[in-house]
């Protein structure tokens, strides 16, 4: 404050991005693809994506309205074509996950509707097809080289999986993000790929988020994206920044 | 999804939670004080909640409009009636951080404008009455042994600084949060916090969020905290719980 | 430094504790057993334990030395009879860990001899009996309610995996720690659970560390045991301590 | 296990390298000084290295022997005129962390001797020549731009602090480690810092630990350098490296 007031170039700078701050505009630092930049796809799994799926009732107009199964396809495709790595966090919940003594409200939520359960890590019984499976036609993509499946995040975040150290292990630095749910496990990874040091730049419209009655999920992700990527990109905003 | 259709316990939760899923209501897990409950409060500083800080051009509208200022009062003061211990989270900058090769929108935005600058934690000259101290009305709480300041946060969540360890060794499980921002610091603590497993109730209105044209962090904020906390108080409803 | 001579009761404390400092005992804080106990088991898997695994040429004779087997079966005896929880973090390498760019000293090893290897989270072929799977006589005690697998580490420690929010989301606050390898995961998973708040005490004869010429990792992890642990039991002590 | 046997390149991999296994050698990745490498030292502080300070008694012995003074001294030296960056991870423990309901062994000795005592991050009374403080002859290089003083620790590794973020903002992927003491905080970096994906190596005589009786901690120290870094240094084989 007082600084500000001391420090002619903080205050010029000031005055040049904040008067009238009322009218500020966020800044966009901006993203630029290099041999140091990975994709993260968070849950693309029939649970969120597929009509079958137990979030569509909720989630399905997102989906369809943002063209969402379409633009991850399309990431898949930038990703093969361009040699960028593309890393997939998954959500499985197992037995014990049930078990919780206490959770959050879409925690509680996706608990209780059966989400992405799988019997546990060591069991694939009934897992082809389910809820918890991959949407049908992204296999032929996570079956290739070029697709890391890390281990599965518990609450919304990376902070229970090898996401980060996966990254690492291959050099990276950049990560453009994409999948579901736009305001809850995209936008968790999001904050905390920031705060272990990574640059990242999200894909708007390869997200989708719930709509509950007065709680537009979308509206949300939408928001937080902007205040804190480095950059928002649409997809097709994406795949012209690659040639 | 397999797994709740021939799961008739699922299957029935599930219509009676979600039928028809476009018109679910959220859980809401509920949230009760005990004795391993504690307060948290990020940035009560004055670059938010004073009309000299350096955002109040874009945050100042929402802080009258939630009576944040007194609220977060509310707070300390209930905190102190009740034998509630109080964390703060505080945001500092120092020199070094403003050399950092990359940022987020907002953290370009922060550092452009000088916001909670400090020289560094060795030097405490000019901090007095700076943005980066204490809103003036509350030292009287901080300066008491119920409440623990906590080492710096760098982006936006606990991740970077002591505050979960803290919890921990005062044996704290659970968590009621407020403080600023709203959609960034405060929204950050409560998923980490969910991350690091302690239960999170929210104080909506002792919170306030910047608004920049076309995105209202107010708006991000509500909508994400009913996602996922176990519960939103607003300040009255918290005081009324403790009765 | 100051302080301590300007502070009577400091200097005290530190002349009673610590002169002849040379001399000094390093103090035991202790720990008890209560409901908020569990019990924590790393890699209770054939590569570490059975004589054909790929690593008993190294550590075979630690793990007869200290009986490890036998004690940690009596663990989870113990664990069943006085209703304590057990929780394992297991390690597995999947086909895509053996293309990380760079590796630690063990690391490198570990991948180098195909240690615990797996294809990958959906794939069980080949992993009944393989050097991932569990030590047979376990499997009896793994498969009740009373267990729970958390995910695979990575490297050492849990930092990779959920194991910390699975003992959160049970309210434990306390962790008995054995398994193996003793200056390896065991060590990491001590470091990071202090980390994460926990109090921690290690069962020094149900681990067992591999010995390399010149470098006895069970000296290693009996040192920093003692000296960043809560308490140091045999599992006999253990054992009487829960009478 | 079984993968081994009938892979036959892992077998020969696995027969060069192991046979006979109990004199296997440790590998040894080796590292190489580039423009993404960093030297991290922890607590070059009075407490540990000046025969003033309140572990001399305990540690004197070893930081004489190691010549830990003069080589962490070199270090600065190197990296200067190198272009190394340097960065500090600090030991510093405020009033309300005497209040903690419960520690490990070496945290609960560091409390009762006052060790590292600073008032708080906000307070700097007392704090000159103290024995939190640098140790004076390190002053002149840490006032310089090529070192950046992170926040404190406040266990035993940089988990509460921001050390991994300030690496990162400044596209730093690999550490030179030193500092002390070694195998309680140095080891405790070595680690999380292998956790966060970063390469290490050690320079182990600019490091030194306590001698309890019973317990060497310089023992423990070397032992787990060896098995987890990507090599290990002397100060002088460092120095030659970057010739």
């Amino acid at each position: 404050m007082k600084s500000i007031l001391f420090n002619p170039i903080a205050l010029y700078i000031f005055l040049l991005a904040c008067v009238p701050c009322a009218h500020a505009q966020i800044p966009d630092p901006g993203f630029t693809v290099d041999n140091t930049t990975a994709i993260v796809i968070t849950d693309p799994q029939n649970d969120f994506l597929s009509p079958d799926g137990v979030t569509w009732g909720v989630i399905g107009e997102s989906v369809i309205k943002n063209n969402t199964v379409e633009n991850l396809e399309t990431l898949f495709q930038l990703a093969e074509a361009h040699g960028i790595q593309v890393f997939i966090s998954p959500h499985y919940y197992y037995e014990h996950d049930h078990k919780w003594k206490f959770e959050g409200a879409l925690e509680k939520l996706m608990h209780d509707i059966g989400m992405f359960d799988r019997g546990d890590q060591l069991n694939k019984e009934g897992f082809e097809g389910s809820g918890a499976d991959w949407l049908p036609r992204y296999k032929k993509y996570i079956n290739k080289d070029f697709v890391t499946v890390v281990g599965p995040h518990k609450v919304y975040g990376p902070e229970q999986n090898d996401l980060s150290l996966q990254l690492r292990k291959q050099k990276i630095d950049k990560v453009v993000l994409a999948g579901m749910s736009g305001n809850l496990c995209v936008e968790s990874h999001l904050r905390e790929l920031l705060e272990d040091g990574f640059e990242v730049a999200v894909v708007v419209d390869a997200t989708a988020s719930a709509v509950a009655p007065g709680y537009d999920g979308n509206v949300a992700a939408e928001i937080n994206y902007r205040f804190v990527a480095s950059h928002v990109y649409t997809t097709e905003e994406f795949k012209q920044s690659l040639k």
